[in-house]
């Protein structure tokens, strides 16, 4: 009996997001499926944090307990020969019984992908948001600057979150960064709030198209409430990049 | 009436390459189909360099004539309307009349991207050969710098090549880069013998695994011969990257 540590890669392009649910094949729902396969045993899955129908992961972090103790090598091998190569277990590893992928975890980092012209390049086009209006990363930059830090992030949450809920996060870092056509935004932050990464590029974005100011940012956080100001990027674009415990 | 010049990119996976052939989708024919359509003429497509199936491209350059002239926007924009997105259209220029997206290239670069670690990363697994045994990318860069030059490129080519034709070709380059998991084989040259650049990683990933050493290029060279030594690298990792035209 004991506790795993998993750590799990995936191309969410077919795939509902993580959690289980009734019709669609889910990140959560194939690792429970191989890990029952090979030990016999009903094995419940926990990750550091869900992501939805679209989004990759390049280090998503889970858990899971078995009541009959295996070398971490046999379980990795098995459910990389059940699973389809569209996600792998890219380490399993033992760990103490009090470790929790989410609640154990010193932070996350995420990152967004955008291919910044007129035509998008096909091999990319499952993995980047495309977005043909030529965007001001400078300008993107600056308001990703405002926004770091400790602060109360309703304005970039879901509006489906439970308004008892903090919305006060700690974003370490949101950086704006341009290669070529390629624009990336990394955020790394001790937590995010549900659809948060996807609605700061949202925002993001709109100021490298010039329809917003990076100083709008300060505004939008005092606002405290999420509006249609901000959109939600498109899922194809996020990456869960790496989850780092202490 | 007039020529074009054609970019285009794709992403390989799901076509038996680039040149029309009975009971395959292929690059060429999805091209000359949209082409035939948007104009009503019948119209062949010509490339810089064939690709194989599974094979990708990023900057593919072609040449196309019409029997009546069309705005270069509104053909790249038609093509890119019938096209799947796995093929698209990059641009389109107006070209004068000799210009040969073959014959008038000045030189051509591929990239070959191998993944190096005991698991593939899923989003990736479509655009990397995945080699488990840890390479040594200083020996391989050895090997790369020995290849570079005026050589007779036999014993890197395929075996169906005829024997009349001269296998003697320019390298300008041959570099091996990396960076984590990932290796990069960039090959520079006016131009390339049937399957060279897949041999040519072969021979690279070899040396890389310690079974064959650096000084061992001069030798293949020599010998003007290909055989079972040199393994020709899985098409997955192969990026036709650029063509560059004076």
């Amino acid at each position: 009996m004991g506790r795993y540590r998993l750590d799990v890669g995936y191309d969410g392009t077919a795939y509902g997001g993580w959690q289980v649910q009734p019709n669609a094949r889910t990140i959560q729902g194939e690792l429970e499926r191989a890990l029952g396969t090979i030990t016999g045993e009903t094995v419940k899955v926990h990750c550091s944090g869900r992501t939805d129908a679209g989004v990759h992961a390049r280090g998503q972090v889970a858990h899971f307990d078995l009541g009959l103790g295996r070398p971490c090598h046999e379980l990795l091998r098995g459910i990389n020969a059940i699973l389809d190569p569209d996600i792998r277990a890219l380490r399993v590893l033992p760990a103490p019984a009090d470790f929790h992928a989410r609640r154990s975890a010193a932070g996350k980092e995420y990152r967004y992908f955008i291919w910044n012209a007129p035509v998008m390049q096909p091999v990319l086009r499952l993995y980047r948001a495309h977005v043909r209006r030529p965007l001001d990363a400078a300008a993107m930059g600056a308001a990703a600057a405002r926004l770091e830090g400790h602060h109360d992030f309703s304005s970039f949450a879901a509006n489906a979150m439970r308004p008892v809920e903090s919305a006060v996060r700690n974003l370490f870092k949101l950086r704006v960064s341009k290669r070529g056509p390629e624009i990336t935004i990394s955020a790394r932050g001790e937590g995010f709030l549900y659809k948060m990464v996807r609605s700061l590029a949202g925002f993001l974005i709109r100021v490298g198209e010039g329809e917003l100011a990076p100083e709008f940012a300060d505004e939008l956080l005092a606002s405290r409430k999420r509006t249609a100001v901000v959109p939600t990027a498109q899922p194809q674009g996020l990456f869960l990049w790496r989850v780092w415990y202490v």
